[in-house]
């Protein structure tokens, strides 16, 4: 085995489509910002601004984000992480002042290439693609429309945040550690490694990699720059082993070049990539003081008076409108758990808290119509007076969210393929019902918590039937064994412990595991 | 690597779906037979008409095949092989005749039983399966009706085949090379090893084998039954390198066995299973004999009446109505080329002869229709007085499709993902105007012919209508070259060798590899 690269002492770049900080004007005219939500945001937030030359890259993503960008020339702005982040000036030096604050360059993307690297090529064509959800007889179709976009949109906009980076990176000395995430952003390592030879640069993708056949969707020179982009870093990481090992074998058919599959590691020329992976988590302390407070109790009390009382029990899914997520099969489940178990009647509810999700797509719009339509089916087919099986709400509340948590009987999760889905995970860290989590295999999450869950297949509505069925009718020791056992393992394994791992084998020497800083 | 295991002296046992031989009742009442047509049956009758012992075993596909099953009490019947085959009596024992004769036994499923093997598991959800057709957002959903065929159908039926075949083994003293055939029959090997521990059993597959995700769409009993039943085989077959790993990691990642990639073999307890390739081919000698009758002579002349000419010049399609064909984009990227070269109106013209598909599987009949309005809106907006940029003629006469295969400047096979495509081997060995093949790289076939070709990319539209552009301009020189070269290759690449490499890999010492036999 290779010994890892190692980045003790380096400054450190990080790039991601998102930032942790957006700008915006207030009804009076003045700039306001907030922060990033999610654990993702936090802990690298934390690592950041641990680091005084560290510096985030991300696109702009508001008008004002684009302005605060101007006014310094594009380059780096500190910002402060207090309640009300603001942009520091040079005469007060976040680092010196005691309050957190980062170092932040936020990129301007021409809108109409940002469109055509994110509406036509990253979502839907890639997504959809490492999704397994193209039904390939009629899509996708790539036309001129779809070439243009790869040229003018996908390289152009990687080959700007690339740029960027470099510059960082320069006048950092040449020498960084880089951290670069997720897909939309694969051909920026290898422009990066072209540019700064000394830099140790890292790939972190968050969806899942499927095998050599899925990426023979897309025509060898793009396919190929998106190999060649990814094996341009040191690490490419992956949430499990199989995304890891499909890349290598996707190198090996793709490209030609020699895998180790023991060792995880591909050689190109004179360099070695190694293929790692980290099953990414969630904050159970911020989630855990979240379930503690009272708008969370005050969402929880209305939810045990609408599902609750003697005998009977909530199925809970938390999801965003994404086909990927297999919401409809869930519904076609619960009903045909219904029909097969007319005892149920009465006493089970199914609470659907679904957010929209890129309704300007029209895959999406589609699969939102067939979601309602599949409620409506189910509960004219099965609802009676006082009794509506499905309560299907649109929206995006968080705080809502964990109250059904904490209050639901079963938890379903029966995505298509999910690279980790962290609503398993926060589920189980503030759940007080002993709810038993329903959870496809095809979850990167599975990985770590199938032992502890009753395993759902995706495509068998009837296993997923019989499956809810077994859990409603779990004895409450073995549901209260699971879930205990089931918290451990995501408070053992929380999003500290994924970065610290991570910096770790790249040589950096982090705060302890339990502590991902301030932010 | 494992020595191949010797099969020398063994009688024979095959088994397909389809058969070489189909009874019916003409107006008059009297029973008719006809042979079967196609390379692979052929080669496969020759081969079984050479021994005496042998005995192919297959469905009864029509009532006739049935009446003749029930009057020899279901067993093997022997049928002679002449132009008009019937069944000989025991009193007229083909062996010593004269004329060649095969032993035949025909397996009458009950109907609903064979509906559900058929028509819901086999096709379409095995087939869509392995050509990765299915947009997994909605489809397939496995239910009730789904359970059931699976069990009262798929593997009821493979058990009813196992056991004829093992009756036939048994029959033959135990011991036997039994020749086991696709996709319909993935579960006989194990039956028959169970059974008969002493016959040395080898499947062949003649459709793609995707890597291990595709195959998680099936719950894990479906997956592992049909993983398990193909390990009884002492050798898996497929026809491409690719197909044989992929079995192999479909076997690794979802059964937990030991493969070794290097010798392509997998230990299963203390037995060594083998995959290997073999690359299907076609009868030269039979399909160049076609091509010099009359009839197509005669096809010739019109194709070339209403194709050809001074500066004119013909794209031939030749293909099943199925979506796996790929035909919607390939008329797509003929309209890409028309619009991108308005100096070609007038000038090209492309022949689809489409023979219509499995008309009762929905997806099937909604993709014929899709075919139909691509043409109609590609006519309407490129058409002129006196030119028809596509001419779609629905049927199945291979006299026509043969007379076709010799005029056609540009032969184009865009398959989304085809086994082996013999389709892109006939042409080549029948063209007589130094046609360009124009072929898929996700076919089988491209392994043996992509030098030779123009590579298309099946999903990318442009880059289809480019490649049609390139092979409609190439010089003549080089279009020669290329079409001799693949003719070649498929020459010296035959049915017959393809059956003789199986053979020898199996201890069998067939006739020379020119020679397939009679029949």
């Amino acid at each position: 085995m290779t010994p890892p690269p190692r980045a003790t002492g380096l400054p450190m770049v990080l790039l991601s489509h998102r930032g942790p900080v957006s700008f915006e004007r207030d009804a009076a005219g003045a700039r306001t910002a907030s922060r990033g939500a999610g654990g993702l945001v936090t802990a690298l937030t934390g690592l950041v601004s641990d680091l005084p030359d560290a510096v985030w890259v991300c696109a702009a993503g508001s008008e004002e984000d684009a302005a605060v960008a101007a006014e310094h020339g594009g380059r780096a702005v500190r910002v402060s992480l207090d309640a009300e982040p603001r942009v520091l000036g040079d005469e007060d030096d976040g680092a010196a002042e005691g309050t957190p604050s980062m170092r932040l360059r936020l990129v301007e993307v021409e809108g109409h290439a940002h469109d055509d690297f994110y509406t036509v090529i990253a979502n839907p064509l890639l997504w959809f693609l490492q999704h397994g959800m193209y039904g390939l007889a009629l899509a996708p179709q790539l036309t001129k429309r779809e070439h243009a976009a790869w040229d003018d949109g996908y390289v152009a906009v990687n080959r700007q945040f690339a740029d960027a980076v470099v510059e960082e990176v320069k006048a950092a000395g040449g020498r960084a550690l880089v951290m670069l995430h997720d897909y939309h952003f694969y051909l920026v390592g290898r422009r990066v490694r072209e540019q700064c030879p000394d830099a140790l640069v890292s790939f972190f993708l968050h969806i899942p990699w499927p095998g050599p056949d899925a990426w023979r969707v897309l025509p060898p020179p793009w396919r190929e720059a998106i190999l060649h982009g990814l094996l341009g870093n040191d690490v490419v990481a992956f949430h499990t082993e199989g995304f890891a090992r499909n890349f290598l074998l996707s190198v090996q058919e793709l490209l030609g070049l020699p895998v180790d599959l023991e060792a995880m590691t591909v050689r190109v020329g004179d360099r070695t990539v190694a293929a790692r992976h980290y099953p990414i988590s969630i904050d159970v302390a911020a989630i855990r003081e979240l379930a503690a407070t009272p708008e969370v109790a005050e969402h929880a009390a209305a939810l045990t008076e609408a599902f609750g009382g003697e005998g009977r029990q909530l199925v809970l899914r938390v999801d965003r409108t994404d086909p990927s997520k297999n919401i409809v099969r869930g519904f076609e489940a619960f009903a045909t758990l219904l029909e097969d178990h007319p005892e149920l009647a009465g006493k089970v509810r199914f609470l659907a808290l679904l957010q929209p999700s890129r309704q300007d797509v029209p895959e999406y719009a589609d699969y939102l119509a067939e979601i309602g339509g599949a409620v409506a089916r189910i509960n004219a087919a099965h609802g009676r007076e006082g009794w509506e099986p499905v309560d299907l709400r649109l929206g995006d509340d968080l705080a809502l969210a964990v109250a059904a948590y904490s209050v639901c009987d079963v938890l379903m999760v029966n995505a298509l393929a999910d690279g980790m889905n962290l609503v398993a995970k926060e589920s189980v860290v503030v759940n007080r019902r002993d709810g038993v989590l329903a959870l496809s295999e095809n979850t990167g999450a599975h990985q770590e918590l199938g032992a502890f869950a009753v395993t759902l297949y995706p495509f068998d509505i009837q296993q997923q039937a019989d499956a809810l069925h077994a859990a409603l009718t779990m004895g409450r020791d073995l549901r209260r064994a699971r879930r205990e056992a089931a918290a451990r393992v995501v408070e053992e394994n929380d999003i500290a412990k994924w970065l610290h791992a991570q910096l770790t084998d790249l040589g950096v020497t982090p705060g302890p595991a339990s502590d991902p800083g301030p932010g």
